[in-house]
């Protein structure tokens, strides 16, 4: 396996595959109306301790967007780092489903929101009434596009703005379970009790064929999503089948196997390559992802032996993303680190 | 099994299902970069036999929706039944898609669209210019929400006007293979040979877990359909298995098991019906529902029996859908067929 | 003066155009936060008897369509007639505000909403939940697009339907002026003495150049207008222009004087053409238009005399509207029925 | 005078005002087609000394928002900077009227784009395909927010880049007259010969009541301009008021009297502030408005003197913006300039 362009590249896990068989035993109402999904809603409220809405949808892109219609007017703004995946990876998404919200860029350490830049940037608006879009939400990605993680403190800081703003406070959670894994927390710890409104919740790109859920703690703003799902073509009729994936996800605390041996694949690659000379690992790794720098020459032999990993950002600044998956085999990390190494060493 | 509330209350066809273990295998690129998704372009253009653009999606309302998208501008009218799926059954799904566009109703027999009112409707808001919607697509239901089936010439009549008038030529075919089976007719005919520009091919409810795909017989209108189905959170990641979906379906003749069985436990519902004193098959019996009336009282006393079935349009006209899936056991229309007998007679 | 295509033909007002002089004087701060705007809340609470809200814009559709926006969710309908405005000379105006919500046609008394059918479709669309759209507001026009007026128990009864049903009710008054004069009542009765939340107020056909106002008498729900009035591109830098001129229109009684004058020149035209032979005024004349049916030579021959003037509808149906204006000459009327008697004496 | 917080506090020219007066004369038809409209084709033409399409409307933000409409798709980017009017004081206009895109931030120089910035930022989009925004729209505005002026190459240099990159350029121009009288040079140097596809013109700022154009000089991306403004509610039906205002503007050479005069006083002003201690003017003067850092003490003090200005962009940085309109009296200026040395002096 030498395929490190990206963490969708695996399939499915195998028990949430069998779940699917499992599931298919039956006729069962349609849209959600089904032993599954009600099976869904226990298994999401053990998991985060607390009364909670869940929205099974089909991909991340839907559960951030969402999550943005239901709470976030078509005049307001959402407050988010440049390299968020809402900001450059959803084709605009995010302001169709508002109906034109607009996405405000603040600057970022590592791609994780700097608390200082983003209150100036709200209270620099305020003051235009309405000329201006209206402040509403800030959005974090845990774990961030670039691998790192918010500790809870820096979790925290952030909902206090929020809130102190009357603003909510998402959190893109596509590889939430890395963090999880990382910090050594609870899910209660890392939402809820660190004053998250929304999470989107993923589970796709940790094992699940389609499966990602829109978490709302807060009961108040729920209300009109499950309209906005059903207009965004994201009410599934054969829901048991997304219900199953999540349940077997949790049941079978997947999320922790697999998130586990991610992470632990790329902390094994990052700390190898950083004794090699002429590779430089960027931004701290936290989750299943590494960084590094590496030159033209040793990218395009890489490239030449079956290697497939991609830049990330600006193409000058020579920096590239490995990405690791659930399943990536501890055997290809070996492989990579001794490819990259034997490179090095010819240079 | 007594539950005739929908076709999407079954699961998933067997060798779908394990189309789904099969691409399960291996390291494959994300998005449809994929063999399964190039093998699903080789399907379709041999299922239609001709040059098609193909555009997996998950949901029916998301392939209409897009269809609409990629050539109904915002301010745009788009031409269909009331009873259409479009009309009344997303949510809003297409003016969301098209940004604002107006749906228009036509008069209809059956559900399909009454020509006559059809043209004299777009020559009347023709002379409105920018005044009022600008008309821009016709939209059919093939097979139609009450179970009725465009023959070809009435298909070409429709296609005609729009043409006439330089508008797109839409089909929702969530139903389309039990149409292709009733009429015994190709694919190709059922279609492009027959005007149509583009089709909302659909999979789900004939057997598929969440597998739908826009078809573009006319090549100069998807470029952006791409765009449009990625801001929608409708590209899915692991591609692959959408596309195993529809290729099993393809590959295998799904479609048509499916579609026939279906039909045929319909046909023998309602010719067994017709002599039930009591009860009344409503509408042309031409793919997989029948639409009966029955008295309260009778009703009732189903429904005591475990009989799950729902009225359809105003409640006080006592039209009640039975939805045959592709499932359906053979038993369980003879019970349901001896069980309104019963009732019948009691009366 | 042989004009009779529209009232918007005519020009404006005296006294309007001669208070944009006198509103020129000074400097004054922008966007509303001057003395004219001021002066015009008070204006319009004594006009109305109560506490309103009062958003001046420069259009008829903005108006009708920034009403909608603050109250109807993307996802909800809109039950009107037909031949509405909103409905058929609005370019999807509401549905490109609202983000997409739903009209929906009810069955009409010229032009008047069918209460029954209104109704019947506000109860047939309900059991569908989130998959239909969501009934969200009533919208009637008064006085109505063929000239009929409702009388204010026929208010109240769509007002009673609305409220049950937990809709807002909104009242496209862009001719609100000529039902006034014509029901004799107060502007209290005529609104929300009857039930209406919202009001389109029109002063532009009725001797304003452009001058509009959104009246809301439900305080509950103006909340976010402001917003969509600025994004809609509505709100204008030098306001006091605009509220000069309603201000003009509400203070010398223009509303009333233009009104009268244009009603009374209806009621006669309808009188004299009602005996003539030949001639059929269709629609009870209740305000300032009269639809009369004529046969084709007639119409060719009075244009030729360089009459102007439109079918209306269905152009098979051979009905024409004669538009009366604020400032249309009684003279033009005597010549109008002149040669129109000529005309048919002829035939 | 002590007002300088806006040039929008100002009222109408005389002429302008006198022109409405003349337009009511007579029975015209509506929504354009009109003499005064048909008359406003040929004015634009002369001005640009080239065919163009010219579409009236009564704000800026509705000119920007319909030129972007009419040319930008939903899931497309306009560039612009962080400080633009579109970007900062149009309340998601352009996001709604486009429906949707995303407006991206380009480093500037005073508010003028630094075409570094923007050519490595659209280059860094253009892999991302369609998971991000497709490029499509560069807008400046001339003069810019903060008075400066791009002069003709800084134009033609980001028009290359337009067009080298396919897509559109346009220049928000509501304060366009000034930046003519500055640079001296025609209307056809600083829009087409330049490589302007789009031009929003504004004459409101300048003189006008309410009244701006969208000016195309591409002419194959105007078709649907008409539908987009009707659809906003921008089509005015006493349309020849709009028109006789941009006549008598252009006629009358109000535009550069007016233009003129307002940066003569804001020359005159920075000239002699340079020279007063603890008064800085911030950025190069070269259109109607001046950016000067006081201390808070002297600010309150001017203040409660009676004069009006407000600070600009953060405010802890002190700016504020002095802003001088086209009827500013010279006295008015010296008044201020006495006032502030007064003040510098006792401090």
């Amino acid at each position: 396996m030498k395929n490190f362009s990206s963490d969708n590249v695996s399939g499915i896990s195998k028990e949430i595959l069998e779940s699917l068989t499992l599931a298919n035993n039956g006729i069962v109402n349609s849209y959600g109306d089904d032993k599954e999904t009600k099976k869904l809603y226990d298994n999401f409220e053990a998991l985060f301790e607390n009364k909670v809405q869940v929205f099974p949808v089909i991909s991340g892109t839907a559960a951030n967007s969402l999550a943005f219609a239901s709470c976030v007017p078509p005049y307001g703004a959402i407050f988010c780092s440049k390299e968020s995946h809402i900001n450059e990876d959803e084709c605009n998404a995010p302001e169709f489903y508002t109906g034109g919200a607009k996405l405000i860029n603040v600057k970022s350490n590592n791609a994780k929101l700097c608390s200082n830049d983003l209150l100036k940037k709200i209270e620099n608006i305020a003051p235009h009434g309405i000329h201006n879009a209206k402040p509403s939400l800030i959005s974090i990605t845990q774990s961030s596009e670039l691998g790192t993680v918010y500790n809870l403190d820096e979790i925290k800081k952030i909902a206090r703005i929020a809130h102190e703003k009357n603003m909510f406070f998402h959190m893109d959670g596509a590889r939430i379970a890395n963090a999880v894994v990382n910090l050594n927390c609870s899910w209660a710890d890392i939402t809820w009790k660190s004053g998250v409104d929304i999470l989107s919740f993923g589970a796709t790109k940790n094992g699940a064929f389609c499966a990602e859920a829109i978490i709302y703690f807060n009961n108040s703003i729920s209300d009109n999503v499950e309209y906005f799902r059903k207009r965004g073509g994201h009410l599934i009729s054969k829901m048991r089948f997304i219900s199953a994936q999540l349940n077997s996800y949790i049941e079978n605390d997947i999320w922790e196997k697999n998130a586990r041996h991610a992470n632990n694949m790329a902390y094994l690659l990052s700390e190898k390559l950083k004794s090699v000379k002429g590779v430089k690992v960027i931004y701290p790794v936290q989750s299943n992802s590494v960084f590094i720098s590496l030159s033209d020459d040793i990218v395009a032999n890489l490239y030449n032996q079956g290697f497939n990993f991609s830049y990330w950002g600006d193409k000058s600044d020579k920096i590239y993303r490995i990405m690791i998956s659930f399943n990536t085999p501890r055997e290809s990390i070996t492989n990579l680190i001794q490819a990259i190494q034997k490179e090095c060493e010819n240079i």
